[in-house]
């Protein structure tokens, strides 16, 4: 599954373990894929999905991907993506840029991370037997912190913004030659994000949801999906594609303020007030027009929620019997406060995630 | 797949949501169930290989179950409980008896627990909008305490023993009515983790491994694994079942104590010391002469590990990606010791399970 990376500045450059950004500064994408299909049927974890005979997954994975679909009433069905090795979501792209790392040739790994990626990051390099640095904001949960030095990894704890944090990584990146295994600079990330969507669809009986109604922050999770249910219409499988409706903490909602403008590029939020969705505060998300486009392509609306809401959702999935942490409320927030407005973004089958467990939380 | 309980004594009982013991004070038990084979195709959840008609199952499911089988080195391989919607493999059984619970019609729900059963049995109760009432002793860790009352539970901890903590529970059983959801008493809890035996025999393409290691507190999962291969071997699937060597933390180890002395019941443990794996400190287990003739039955044996083997189990877990409570890593730290020692018990494939997330542990 190792193809070139390019930019829209028209450059190419074949994968390798220093490689994450484009000589001109721009960020790194691949092309589209062709989807092998039907999933292969000797394993039962995401690389069913992948073409990945050039990648060592086998000696990575921790049977990462298939998690629960639920129903819920009125047609909802949250996916339960903190039932996953790592507690998080993440593990579905960190296992994918680990083995990839591995794959060419990396002796060292960086992330960058609200907590969740670094965590999955952590595991998976530990899994592989290279050493990890991982940068986290000061405001991380405890119990991310424990988990990511549990598996071995450094862990420099950033003051400032998300986007300190991931400065001081591509620093550390630069002076060492580290394999970068960033969720937002690393396309591949999205090859792994990918197999959200197309778990659902076969979840599904085979079928496309009408709405996604997916957390974004650096929208790691909008892309992948998108790419994903992208690559099912391609192949002909699907008629559609969902419409994807991204969702964002009211204290910081860079996507949400220039979807609502018309704008085709976030503007990046200056002094962003603390929210509980510590996982979606991205003040100036890097792939944010990309993820502007797909919510545009899908015909879908970026909405955003308040803290009360989030907490409200919170709760309401508590007494579900769904133990998240907050910021994995914030879709299902979203999706209870648009059917309260008879919102025309929502109707037929809504699918969302929840993507972090409430076992990480500093509760 | 709701059947007659019955009693070593020779009663047998029509289920009903107050029955939890026989009139002669004995446990009771589930006939041998045939086993519906090929599981179903329209669940993933452990529910495809339960005939569960008559129970609202439905209304109760997180898709729990299909957890992760991962390879380690030399034919070992690491089943991932804690990847479930609770994180540890406590829902296999809770979600059973709580969708029994709503079959018999209960209006209420207690249960006892060291935690993860609490942790489970508040969930599904919640997912069931049955009222639960959880019993858990005093060191019961924060992170399990927040849980069980974040899905509305009430909480009442009981100093002293985990016995002291059961009979209060049982006393409350007794005041109130409710159903008593109790996975060492309910029997049907066993239905929900003999599926742990069924996903083996399938995650290993339709073989038996070898050696089962399995901790053993109450030994649920030892009854429900030895229940689920010997289902497996009457159907006509299997030619036999895998050697099931139980293991005991050396701090609390009535069962290792008879096994090492010929005798078919534990003698209850008095003043054992703390430990570190906090979720098989049971000193009087109650179906400990059953836990003994399976060990028996099956060819295998009784070991104990010491608080450094088990520290040392956690941490050559974590260094592998894998991220338990410490617990968790008891089967582990003696398939280590035994390896070490070149014990006849081991050989061929031996599959262990890592039982609850290292989430949920005070770390």
């Amino acid at each position: 599954m190792i193809t070139a990376y390019s930019c829209r500045c028209g450059r190419t450059y074949r994968p390798t373990a220093d490689r994450w950004r484009c000589d001109c500064g721009g960020l790194l994408d691949l092309p589209p894929a062709a989807l092998p299909w039907p999933p292969r049927r000797d394993t039962a974890s995401l690389w069913r999905y992948l073409d990945a005979g050039d990648l060592p997954w086998r000696e990575v994975t921790m049977g990462e991907g298939g998690t629960p679909l639920v129903e819920e009433d009125g047609g909802l069905r949250l996916k339960l993506e903190y039932a996953s090795p790592t507690g998080s979501f993440k593990d579905r792209g960190a296992v994918v840029l680990v083995a990839l790392a591995r794959a060419l040739g990396a002796t060292r790994l960086v992330a960058d991370s609200s907590g969740n990626a670094g965590a999955a990051a952590a595991a998976y390099a530990a899994r592989a037997g290279l050493p990890a640095e991982v940068f986290v904001p000061a405001r991380t949960s405890e119990k991310k912190l424990a988990q990511i030095r549990g598996h071995g990894a450094a862990v420099t704890v950033v003051e400032g913004s998300r986007e300190d944090t991931a400065a001081a990584a591509m620093a550390r990146v630069g002076e060492t030659g580290a394999f970068y295994a960033s969720h937002v600079h690393n396309p591949y990330f999205h090859e792994g994000t990918k197999t959200f969507a197309l778990e659902v669809f076969e979840q599904l009986g085979g079928a496309v949801p009408d709405v996604l109604a997916l957390p974004a922050g650096n929208g790691t999770l909008v892309l992948g999906a998108w790419r994903g249910f992208e690559e099912l219409r391609a192949a002909g499988l699907s008629g559609g594609v969902p419409r994807i409706v991204a969702v964002q903490a009211e204290r910081c909602a860079p996507l949400a303020a220039a979807w609502a403008a018309g704008r085709p590029e976030p503007e990046p939020v200056r002094a962003a007030l603390p929210t509980v969705a510590e996982g979606i505060a991205v003040a100036a998300p890097a792939r944010g027009s990309r993820v502007l486009e797909a919510v545009a392509a899908t015909g879908g609306g970026v909405v955003t929620v308040a803290e009360d809401e989030i907490a409200a959702a919170h709760a309401a999935l508590a007494a579900r019997g769904l133990w998240v942490e907050p910021t994995a409320a914030v879709p299902y927030a979203a999706v209870r406060r648009l059917r309260a407005e008879g919102s025309p973004l929502l109707g037929g089958t809504v699918v969302a995630p929840l993507c972090g467990s409430g076992l990480k939380a500093s509760l």
